[in-house]
């Protein structure tokens, strides 16, 4: 069994225990024979997978009641992995979900670290700084690059610490998350053990 | 006396208790013979005011010690306005400044509405919606344009609120900011309070 987390420029595969990428840009689907359950934010290679047999989309074993129409199928599956936590998924856009005794109690989306690099870029560029994951959370900033790094950092954990609950981290920029929510569990393979969760159940 | 708030569009005036705005593009500074105690965020504007005799670019009269060198000049005013307060100036950026006893004790920068829309569109076609100010931060959101409502505005809404002081709102978008900061005192002259405060002592 291979699973397969199909994003906007990869494939995301999980095969015997083995996570590795492949560009959406190269690969082909129809080089594998195997059974593939799949989930996928690109929408094009959606499309193209239904004609191949062995590719299942497992965005049609979930039941939508429990979530939202308009959410994206990786917050959902994400969401499914866990019983009792608020997962970070530090993407493109971070979203932040809460899940209790198993129930989606709802979510988030906020920007992620480049848009949100880009944003205060833009408004103007005396602000474009690399944002300082070890700022002092505790303390109101006093230059420009804490000021914005706070503007975007403290305000996020704030409002998830709040919520007193299991931080799961997951996504690409996890590990920057990471060094403002030191409790934090990270998981890279979260959207695998709700697939699998799915495939099981 | 004519006060002047010069931003990167617009010339805002104060002129015997009335306000009123002058393009960036058709105005010319030498039409006015009274004195004009100003600031200025905009650097060519700034410039070009220092061959005129009768503005006075009140910057220069600031304690810059008690502030920071990377510091808007805007930012500074509207603190010297205040003596106990968390202002949230709402522009082209947000920015939240804490003062206490008359002393600035730190701030931070947020994106403005128009900027943070704009990040939420480019992440995705899919979160292009207009804020929802009439949102319930007190509920985890459950649809795409509340999830993005609740991302931009409860977290900065809870970071704002844990501070436990007066709000005073300025800025162009002051009283949407309203709808969410219900106890705060909208004041689209502190930035003039701020200039007087400094003429007088």
């Amino acid at each position: 069994m291979i699973l397969c987390d199909i994003g906007n420029t990869s494939y995301h595969f999980l095969k015997h225990g083995v996570d590795f990428k492949e560009s959406v840009d190269d690969f082909s689907p129809s080089s594998i024979d195997e059974i593939v359950f799949y989930i996928s934010v690109n929408k094009e290679i959606k499309k193209s997978l239904k004609s191949l047999k062995n590719w299942i989309d497992l965005s049609h074993h979930i039941d939508m009641k429990d979530y939202y129409h308009t959410m994206g199928i990786d917050r959902i599956i994400a969401s499914k992995a866990v019983d009792n936590a608020i997962v970070v998924d530090a993407g493109t856009a971070v979203t932040v979900d809460v899940v209790k005794d198993g129930e989606f109690m709802g979510g988030f989306i906020y920007p992620g670290v480049q848009a949100m690099s880009k944003t205060y870029k833009d408004i103007s560029p005396a602000l474009e700084y690399p944002f300082n994951y070890n700022i002092n959370l505790d303390k109101l900033p006093k230059n420009s690059q804490d000021a914005i790094s706070y503007g975007y950092l403290k305000t996020l954990h704030v409002e998830v610490m709040k919520h007193n609950m299991p931080i799961i981290l997951t996504g690409g920029d996890a590990s920057k998350f990471a060094k403002i929510f030191p409790d934090a569990v990270i998981d890279e393979n979260l959207i695998f053990k709700g697939m699998k969760k799915i495939i099981i159940t």
